[in-house]
């Protein structure tokens, strides 16, 4: 029996998350749970897991919590404290992170300073802190799992393989619904359009983030934190059917691909099993021969520059991820409340790029601080490109 | 340093396995060859890798090997002996079998005895004597490597897993050349046509067996024996583009796939080189972003009926396979003779079998005898279609 945490309950990640544990009552138990401002759903998570710990974003949240769960009441931490205390719990043994932005982060640090092992949901975490993570990790012995079905899938194809013999990891991406557009045509897109994504159903931030590619490029940076591969051995191919998860090539040549339905169940089971594999007979099998026609395309990198971005980020190293990532939500907020154009979201990003004198993190203060600066940085950008159209 | 004996050396596969060998000339030599008539071609390679011995088919071919190769004359082992005195030389670690049809089958028996690793490239070995091959591999503690595209992909993506989370094998199949006509124009087809295979380039019989999709219905044979997993988890994809050359599906869902380029110094490689993977930097690389569409369909079982006829042949298991095969030899030959239409080889074959009595393969000595019966009856069966017509 495994013990979870599940950090973001109420999220899309952490509820299919408990449709895993659902799924497997005799392998796996709710620990804790901790979510943000969404007290009702939290509170129905809470009357049906029993966890021993509940951590809540907010005191009001909590306030709503313990009126609409009733008695008994488990026990509440509340505040950023609370994904702290639901990660690092005695009782459990799997943290599922996935508290979306920079929140999770200090969570993870401290489930893995506690020998926790660590599902990772939230792609700011590697971004951020990749180097600070994966050291701890290192030092405490834990093993951190990909559940982005991306670096799922390349966690699959490298499972029992010699890392020398990889030749480099191939992401692929859906391309999101603009890819065919011209750079013209981009610049009009709105918000209503860039949410409707073809294949993955998703939270408005990463629906975005897919949309201008800077989805694939934060997973580039996460791919080398997690398999310790160059950015030069890191290739995207734009894959609209989304059914081929991502792939490894090998020196001599042969490549291995992880194939799927677009569940998201799948990698978080997978993440909760392994290194076990579990039977999975109520979740739905993927039948090649009624997915139509897969196609590969290269990325068109100059319309969607935010790729680059991210490669130039990984490759410069030290904060400069830290800039990108936090300069992009500041875009993509902008964007979704209509402040600024498609094409302005790397425009944004690349101000704030140029203006970053990188340094080493050498501590988590160093990655708040740059990310502080960078969302100000990206914030004036954005307010001066608004006084520009 | 592994030391190979080449059997079938002067054939495509062995051909391609000694290009292997040319590529990696610090990790790989040749310690053997053995071949059938080619004496020229032998001749030259018993010159340029100058093997301790030599297996070759007839007095008459030894005769002429003799006047081309000049001196030094290596070792030379006439007849049948030949392959097996080839198989199982002192120096030997490493035997690539590529004898076409039976005359490999004693010499891979001969190899396990001698405790000599085996990569397997001839189908025959393992549809005729699955069971003593794998039972003798067993016993000796010897690897049985396929070099089949299909098999060797399948072995690749199981690296490192438990066989006990295999669900299904899916072998692809590139459908042939007929995969689109009407059972009509498939009664009209001649060899000709059959010889022009879409993907792979091939000797004629195994040409023939892709068209028919009795080749697929071998090598599912072959994976319940190399694999241990029964009929019923072992599905056939038909894929034009041989791009996936197989895939697992896992207990969960997943799906692994192997993919690469059509060439069979690859499989060749993987095997010689396995556990390891070497460098191949000198071989065409898989871009999938210039690869096109992948398309996967269902079998056209009605049209090709000889898939289901290997299925039936597994599930009925002892000497029925040993039937399938030598009948499809027979009616091949028949059809390349044109004595027989295309829709005439199943037919012939299902004669064949629905005549036999199955027994279990105790020794080689069954095998053999029933094998011999099989074209006896797949002849007169021949023989019988052709007054009809």
């Amino acid at each position: 029996m495994k013990n979870l945490a599940i950090l973001g309950s109420t999220g899309s990640i952490g509820q299919s998350a408990l449709a895993v544990v659902d799924a497997h009552p005799t392998r796996l138990r709710v620990a804790t749970l901790a979510a943000g401002d969404n007290a009702a759903l939290l509170a129905e998570q809470a009357k049906r897991y029993a966890p021993s710990l509940v951590g809540i974003a907010s005191r009001n949240a909590a306030e709503r919590f313990r009126h609409a769960c009733g008695a008994p009441v488990p026990m509440i931490v509340e505040g950023p404290e609370g994904l702290v205390a639901a990660a690092t719990h005695p009782s459990v043994d799997l943290v599922v992170c996935a508290s979306s932005g920079t929140a999770g982060l200090e969570a993870v640090l401290a489930a893995i300073d506690a020998g926790k092992t660590v599902a990772l949901a939230n792609k700011e975490v590697l971004v951020m802190a990749g180097e600070l993570v994966m050291d701890a990790a290192r030092r405490r012995g834990v093993s951190v799992l990909p559940v982005d079905s991306e670096h799922n899938a390349i966690h699959q194809c490298l499972h029992g393989r010699d890392r020398r013999d990889i030749r480099r990891l191939i992401l692929t991406a859906s391309g999101g619904p603009f890819r065919d557009l011209t750079i013209d045509a981009l610049t009009r897109v709105d918000a209503a359009a860039a949410l409707r994504h073809p294949t993955w159903r998703m939270g408005r931030k990463i629906t975005i983030d897919s949309a201008t590619l800077m989805n694939k490029g934060l997973e580039v940076i996460e791919a080398h934190w997690l398999f310790g591969v160059s950015a030069d051995q890191i290739d995207v191919v734009v894959h609209p059917q989304s059914i081929v998860h991502s792939m490894v090539e090998l020196t001599d040549g042969s490549i291995i691909a992880q194939l799927g339905v677009t569940d998201m169940r799948l990698p978080i089971q997978y993440a909760c099993s392994y290194p076990e594999r579990w039977d999975t007979a109520t979740l739905p099998r993927l039948d090649l021969t009624r997915a139509g026609q897969l196609e590969f395309h290269a990325p068109a990198r100059d319309r969607f520059p935010c790729l680059d971005l991210a490669y130039r980020a990984l490759r410069t190293a030290g904060t400069m991820p830290v800039v990108l990532n936090a300069a992009n939500e500041i875009a993509v907020e902008a964007f979704l409340g209509g402040k600024l154009g498609f094409t302005g979201i790397p425009n944004v990003i690349q101000r704030a790029m140029d203006a970053h004198a990188p340094e080493t993190i050498a501590s988590l203060e160093v990655a708040r601080r740059v990310d502080e600066w960078a969302r100000k940085r990206a914030s004036d950008a954005v307010e001066a490109l608004e006084l520009n159209v």
